[in-house]
């Protein structure tokens, strides 16, 4: 047998790869869809359920890598809009992939861009092709495809990265999301198509349907049969409110084949990610940690510590007792306020450390809840587990880095 | 005896107390004043020669201590002035003091506030008694005095405190040298009248007279009487150019006492730095490597390097070749480059972090050098014992946080 001939015949019986992301369940709850898992990529692994904490321009703001592991996050997350824009894909290529230009070994999961553009670009046209819009930098315009799309996340090199999807409004007629659904779905087939690195980098596909059930329940159907490696759920805290959230959830959420990761995208609060974990959700991003940390607004299991409150100037106790996050066993509230006060930046990166530390903390007493079989006791008796948006800023979209109900900004 | 009398005649008998900070000569240089020490203070001991980075508001901008520490950093310096005015020397006491504010449980030095009042504040009037002026902050009016600057010093518990001087600008007519030579002189004796904590803090004396040897003399000899813990050598760098500075420290050094640390305030570029260890000086401040660092000026033994220049755009090279730093062993110019283009606070902490780990590294190979009595040889050979300021920034006072040549605002 010639070589030529041998490696002929050895290319046709090779097995399928493996794709670059698996998910390993380690226990299902019986009380509730909650389950305990471990996602497998290229950089390692994370446990699920997982929050990752959002580094929107190739940074978590103002906070060093060995803090961001230091608070137990294990993935962290990239927007594609921001990067292909500044400094460019191609720059991150050549700098050597997004893991050596963020200094982040662990795993990384980029967005599509998408729900950028519709957010924050100024936006000139949407059709069957892509989006047209005007760069929020320069003014630019720029062109944003399906294979676009790909082209600049392969380049990026996330372990996890994501079908470019149209997200609308909640308040959107139904017959918007009917469009959308069929322009995601038919997207979801274009990035399959050019996703050049399905053994290094997991393409995930993204539910939309608004809160119609049908929709979603088509959405998901025919997204199931891609056979992606992971599923997300998009076009939920966009307004639309933290029951029909988990409405939504609750029916689309039994249809995602149990062997794949599921992702509620760019939620959000305490008690929206506990409800999201109790419907079977295993990933979660958002900015709220970080950027109500730059605001000085610190997440406690006690509610919302506003840091430059008056009250605080003498207060010698950490953020939140018995926190053991680097701001809460090394500062006072006090010389915290002083920091916003003198406009030092020492003051946002404390709160933004403290507050990925505190969703970390909240996501591994998940996670031992529910390996311990008393998630459901965890979920009525754990103070943290009703923290939700204050009066004032509940359920309105953030622009910027991931759709999520948003704090108000701080006086 | 009764035990009153005994207590009366055990008091009489106390040896007095021991200073709060001694400084121990490990090995004086045979061909330089340059000296080997350690400064040994309550919160612990530093080796000499030793740079000091600066945290005017409590905190080294932008770096956590943990990342201050590991650049080699062993004493700190804040600003009287600043805490004073935000948030108050009483908030800080309150707050435990100034090492638990800063979550610096090393030594700390504060300055007297009399540099920052002459070059930062709206001056009002200058008397005998001491100074008036309106707060940069809110256009209070203040009065500081020597008394005053003591209780402040005292209430932030630094380590090592200031006295009260006046720094005339290098050109100020000599009459006006005169005058400031014996208010220093006077508000010296007030100082040590006034402060409140010998056995705990250490008050350094101050040396001015510009650049007239005889005054410079006068007022070395002067303090000298006063028997104080430490001389610092102020008003250099403050315009008088390079040259002048050398001669200024030759003839001043020599005069003080062998066994106290010798502080040259507000200096400088390695270049004066390595000078003024030949002239026998153990400690320098300067704010160069943290305010350089925040606008991508980054020091490096072939010279600066400026991180926003477009070569540097796909440079995955280190700030510098051969640094330990946690910037250079994590982060690329590009990236860094990138996050100052981005707005990202990440590219002055990771660029303060790694021109003080520069200045550590530099000050720990002179410690080596006079160890191993090769210093001569190393200021000959070694490239960083030139660097000074570029032609477009040399010799101009720094407003802010200490006088030192400082480096241009970047474009």
């Amino acid at each position: 047998m010639s070589l030529c001939l041998y490696a002929a015949i050895s290319a046709t019986i090779r097995p399928p790869p493996m794709p670059a992301v698996t998910y390993e369940l380690l226990r299902a709850d019986r009380a509730s869809g909650a389950r305990l898992g471990r996602v497998h990529t290229p950089h390692g692994q994370f446990d699920t359920p997982a929050f990752m904490p959002v580094g929107t321009q190739g940074t978590i703001k103002g906070v060093l890598p060995d803090h961001v592991a230091a608070t137990g996050s294990q993935c962290i997350l990239a927007n594609t809009y921001h990067l292909m824009l500044r400094p460019g894909e191609k720059v991150v290529a050549d700098l050597g992939d997004l893991h050596r230009f963020m200094a982040w070994p662990g795993p990384i999961l980029t967005d599509s861009g998408g729900f950028q553009v519709f957010s924050l670009a100024d936006l000139n046209k949407i059709t069957d092709d892509g989006v047209t819009f005007k760069s929020h930098i320069d003014g630019s315009v720029v062109h944003l495809t399906p294979a676009r799309s790909m082209q600049v996340q392969n380049d990026l090199g996330a372990d996890i990265i994501m079908a470019f999807d149209e997200c609308p409004p909640a308040d959107a007629p139904l017959d918007y999301h009917m469009t959308a659904v069929e322009r995601t779905l038919r997207w979801a087939r274009l990035c399959i198509d050019a996703h050049a690195r399905p053994d290094r980098q997991a393409l995930f596909g993204i539910v939309q349907g608004g809160t119609d059930q049908r929709l979603r329940e088509r959405c998901a159907e025919q997204l199931i049969r891609m056979d992606l490696p992971g599923y997300a759920i998009g076009g939920l805290a966009v307004g639309e409110g933290f029951d029909s959230m988990r409405i939504v959830l609750g029916f689309v959420t039994p249809l995602l084949p149990a062997d794949k990761p599921r992702y509620l995208m760019g939620v959000g609060y305490p008690r929206d990610l506990v409800a999201a974990v109790r419907e079977g959700v295993d990933m979660f991003d958002c900015v709220l940690p970080t950027r109500n940390g730059r605001n000085a607004y610190a997440f406690t299991a006690r509610g919302a510590v506003r840091l430059r409150n008056a009250k605080y100037q003498r207060d010698t106790g950490p953020i939140e007792d018995g926190c053991d996050c680097y701001a809460c066993r090394h500062f006072t509230r006090g010389a915290i306020r002083h920091y916003f006060f003198a406009g030092e930046m020492l003051g946002p990166v404390l709160v933004s450390v403290h507050n990925i530390r505190f969703y970390q903390r909240f996501m591994a007493d998940i996670r031992r809840a529910i390996a311990g079989g008393v998630f459901d006791d965890f979920c009525r008796s754990d103070p943290r587990c009703s923290l939700g948006p204050t009066e004032e800023g509940s359920g309105f979209r953030v622009q910027g880095s991931g759709n999520a109900t948003a704090s108000p900004p701080e006086p």
